[in-house]
């Protein structure tokens, strides 16, 4: 599968844009729309190139402070810009066979993908390519639960990923962080997520006790999928999602909560969704999606013993 | 037909929640959704909301300096805040139906629709309950001329609906008012428009020329409706639509080229659309677009002997 | 006493217009004007409308995964909106006998009011209402401690609610919460606040020491009234203040406060104030008093033991 | 009379802070505050110190190309800045006379006063002091007429200001510039302005008829007090003002009225009223307003033969 | 000479990044830095960028309103993006030599060139290209005049592109417009462009005559080459400049005097400065700066008999 | 040495604008440029003015809930406002020695300087003034390193203070504290930092181990300048830097460490620098600022046994 070449590729790495061929351990794939609920729209279709652009200056050969090395250097497996998927605005059951078997493709290479939604249905279909390769665990960061079984129809939206995630065999653990604020759940979704055994760990309660009760909850050497909704994050650093509020995670939190869970388990997918490029007002929330992007690529392919 | 009662009626009008029982000479109908794109969503259905919300301090028995009296006075028929109707987000054929069957229900009342969009795949439905009841010119003010005849197969669309109108029997002239910019019209597009006959002037003309240009398009005594998209308006004072453009109309023209409208000919019914209230950068487009909806209401009520 | 219904009603609770048939265990109230200093005018008089504005989409029965439920559920007693009073501009006198009318009333209904003001010198007349109730703590989060003894003669303003209430015999303990910065009082003020006997946790020590020691001053089932200030929030989040300063208190900080309050002693009454929404520059911080209003209004209302 | 040495003199001027001591064709003085409405507050009090800061960079040794020369140059009487009346914030009957009396200074010394406000309850006690110089013809460009006789019982505030004119002796014309909209005027007031003698010139009239139809309205070497209110100036320009609208003046039309009625008459006196610097959200309007100061002092400061 | 390949060429024009082969009658080239002034930096360095990203989805092949036709229609010769100059951050000597050779490469190619620069510096490196090529006309669209004979010991920056222009034998006329404001200009700087025997139409003269004022100062058939700032523009549409003022000109003010240039006599080059991203607030500003360049490359292009 | 004396003494201190007759412990001095590179200009100049206006309603002598006393009182030394240095744009060399000599006047009054920049090459020159009264601790509170030795030819510019400093004999130790992001520091010159010794404590250290993990850092009653880059804040709260970056420093950790390591060693010198008065988006960041500068004044006059 081809995929469009960034005009930026992120943060300066090689590109890859034939996905047969990928020599890499994690590849970066900017997918802008899956299925979108009419009344809402695109409003996600540019954040990949939005992000790409806020990381265009990155320089590879620096010292990062977060990531303690540079992704050039010999304690990271290579990582690359696979470029975007080309979405149809229409079609969006050929969106998801196609996001499908472009992740398949990735995964065969033994390759981890790092997913730039697009709203929050990507992770359906993305999800669904992780079939035969599980069990999975996912690690979701978002202020809603996502348990919704449709909405006007449609059953692949962005209201529910959780939900189709939990009717896949191969997911056998969900652990929800970063929920907040009245309107997330229905009563009965939230009943529904907590019979199928989901684990919730509230914002109020990163609070109290801080994500070392989010890391207890992930099992030893597993194979994690964090699920990142950028609604996670406080709404006076992440403005840029269709419902900012207070209360959500700071950017420490979450990377922290990436590197620790890739140090434990095993990070074998990732995705950013719903950053919504034209409420950007601070200007700055574009390289911040960007900044945990590239902390998960690097989590996915720093070296361990 | 009943419609959602206005938490604040617009300018503080008596409310006509039946249009069945419509006594007024004029009445203000929101229309959240018609047709959506997909990849857009309903940008616009919070605008009839966010309208009456920036007019509702409207004091009506105040001497008005733009309708020079005010809207209680005996100089003007009576005008009355209809509501809104209540759309489907899934089921756009319906909504247009619904649409229709209002229309025409303030139609049979002899009253004029003033109406609040929603997006400017409204004026596709509203065009289509004047059969029978034309011949019709209408006066489109825009910055494109929205001739596509389908955009991912939707022919029913916000770009459609001059193409759409062309096709009505009872509409025998098109004057399209405030293009600018390229884009706006492919080339086949824009042949076909001339073809058809509309008569185009362009911002640029309206600059060199004045809006007298435009008047005189007008015929005597006709039947016309004015088909008002935001995005006419200059950015600087309209920055709250999804296109927003440099060298658009300034409120003056607008206002004058409704009174003017109704003066030399009879108004029969007006769309305000396009307006999105989360890009209302500057606070004051809500007030603007009210404002520029109360003059045409009040153009339409008018008294004239 | 009659009041005015409210448009939205806060978070789509019931309406109780009527404050002689009070039937609810909390009551939201919103007082828009107390007594105003001439030179700063009404700043915070559409603060209740726009909160419920903010709050309107509130989807009651959804679970809400700060108070752990839905306020419709059995775990909490009734919640009502009561609406707002209709203040004078002029008569301050009249407006402060008003409000003690109203809150007697809610308090002999047996009900918890929960004030939406209006500025700070709102809780001046509502604390009046309890006479003969007390003794009651007040816990004061405040960025000042307001313990000016007039300003331009006026001895009931803004600045001048925590000296007033220290003159209240059934007031016997002040704990002031969120002080910070130069400017918040004279030398005289804080040492006539000291002498009485009130207890200060600066914002900075909450940074070093966290809410605990703040509600180890609490007493074990004391009678507890707080009073919020909006501007002891940072003003990274809560811009809508008359002079937003950094170092405040985070949205979980003060949800804590009031849950671990109201779980420790009696939440006897709550007021918001000082929220000025002209001067909302982010767009959020309007849902953001909502939202801590309505966890205040939670902790009144939860069932306990 | 003393004032207040201003930080940044405006533009650079020489300053005269003794009143009494007057050398000078034209004096700028700043009156931060007469008489408030307890409910609005005073939102203008810091306008002198922000428009003076704003032309702090003025450079009075350059060509400046709107009075075509310089305020140092022979063309020029001398202009100076006064400094600033120190109001009360409560004793509005005192500030009115201190006004008052320092215009009265101003005019003895055969000085312009050129004053910025404040609100526009200052005109009143400003114009107060021409007792006895009449015949004056009042220009005032502003969207509201402002004839109410009293609002909430006081008489002298901001929305009385061309009523308590019409009632001196000395002042036989008013033309009232830039009317736009709703509100601006209840029914009643409008007929007594009428009544009155009041000529009105709408914004729209503007619009089509240019501000030579202002013009011709004023009688040749007569004596012109010019009272212009900020919000008379477009809100795309002007948006530092209580109540930003489209369709007002435009920076030259203002420039342009100041300069010919000087050309045609002789400037008396001239105040800039309700600039609320918290609202300048784009940074550019107390420029803005200083520039229109600048180009009264200049027009009252000409030579002319 | 090589220049960077633009990732967004500029309206999706063919590229040409080698100017030794150029094949069309006009070339954009962006020019980000000639001479810098130290205190004021590289503030327009990003400019060439953020306009062909804010062009990057013109759409050629559709009509364009403003020109009236398409750039890739019979009726207009071929436009190329010829990329941008790589520029030395202190080398400045090296940046204007460079400039200058490529200038001349694009003239020999009897292209002309439409320069985006940069700051005001750009102009004098690019008019010395003409040497030989005279007599040359300067249609200068500037606030200011930029006249200063240096400015602390630099003699080439962005404040004497006016006087360097004069001292250059191949430039026998310079006609300034848009002048506006005090500062602008030193008495001595301003006699010296007057005694030079320069035009000058100020931003007031504009307003009261209209741009037909200016066209009548070029002579028919003559070359000549305009020279815009973007700080001409009024305020309202363009606050990306370093000081952004009312009563500029407006769009249409400047479209038209650059295709009635053209009309009347030969346009043999173009640049547009000033643009400083980082200040677009609006985020209209890059937009607008490419509208007008387009328009400058399609009146160049633009066959005529 | 004679300085600018302040319009706006900095919160109301006293003025000193001859350092040959300091008598204070601490002098707050304005330093607005040292070396500049040409392709950034003095972005920061303006620093000192901006932070004096925000400060400039400082009360005195009124308690301070950060210091726990006012700056008055008799448990703070006297504290004093030095003004401002005047620089020239140009002659960075003659800046340089005139800062060393300014500062070194300020330590032979036994005064601790506290600068306001200015840029971060504002502390070279600085740092120079202490030869002969080391050793000294240096700690940088930034989110770089400033390990350049050269950048584009130019040795002493923002990139380079680190480096330089590392160079100065009586500089034994360099804690560097907040370092995030790649790009702040080339491979080599990290390298270099950590081969000449200085610890390196990242702001994710910051959010895992608190400060404390700083003040273990630096020796007991050592000598220590603290050099305060406003890019160690977190942009939600200080957007007004050249490279505003999430994950940044919290007031109070800025605070914290200011009064903590002058309560364990000596606080012989301060600066803070990169204030970017342009970019302050949201009007508060001044004012911050302005705190931050007054606790380490606090903090170095505070008396102790």
């Amino acid at each position: 599968m081809l995929t469009d070449v960034p005009e930026h590729p992120f943060s300066g790495l090689p590109v890859c844009s034939d996905l047969t061929r990928i020599d890499a351990a994690a590849l970066i794939l900017g997918v802008p729309i899956a299925t979108l609920y009419p009344q809402v729209g695109a409003f996600a279709a540019t954040s990949p190139a939005a992000i790409r652009a806020a990381m265009a200056g990155g320089q590879l050969g620096h010292h990062d402070f977060e990531i303690d090395g540079s992704l050039l250097e010999d304690m990271f497996e290579k990582v690359v810009d696979g470029g975007d998927l080309v979405p149809s605005t229409t079609d969006f059951a050929a969106n998801r066979a196609e996001i499908t078997t472009a992740i398949k493709q990735v995964l065969s290479a033994r390759s981890v993908p790092i997913v730039l939604g697009g709203d929050d249905s990507v992770p359906i279909p993305v999800l669904q390519a992780y079939e035969g390769r599980g069990p999975l665990t996912i690690l979701q960061l978002d202020a809603h639960i996502d348990w919704r079984d449709e909405v006007g129809g449609e059953r692949q939206g962005l209201s529910s990923n959780m939900r189709r995630a939990s009717e896949m065999d191969w997911i056998d653990r969900i652990i929800q962080v970063g929920m907040r604020h009245v309107g997330s759940a229905r009563r009965k979704e939230y009943e529904d997520a907590l019979d199928w055994g989901v684990s919730i760990v509230t914002a109020r309660q990163i609070f109290r006790e801080g994500i070392e009760s989010v890391l207890e909850l992930i099992p030893q050497n597993s194979q994690v999928y964090i699920a990142f909704d950028c609604d996670s994050l406080d709404c006076s650093i992440m403005p840029a999602v269709m419902g900012p509020t207070p209360g959500g995670l700071t950017y420490w939190d979450v990377v922290e909560l990436i590197h620790e869970t890739a140090n434990k388990a095993n990070l074998v997918g990732f995705n950013l969704v719903e950053f919504a490029p034209d409420r950007d007002t601070t200007g700055h929330a574009a390289h911040l999606a960007g900044r945990i992007t590239l902390n998960a690529a690097a989590a996915a392919a720093r070296k361990r013993d």
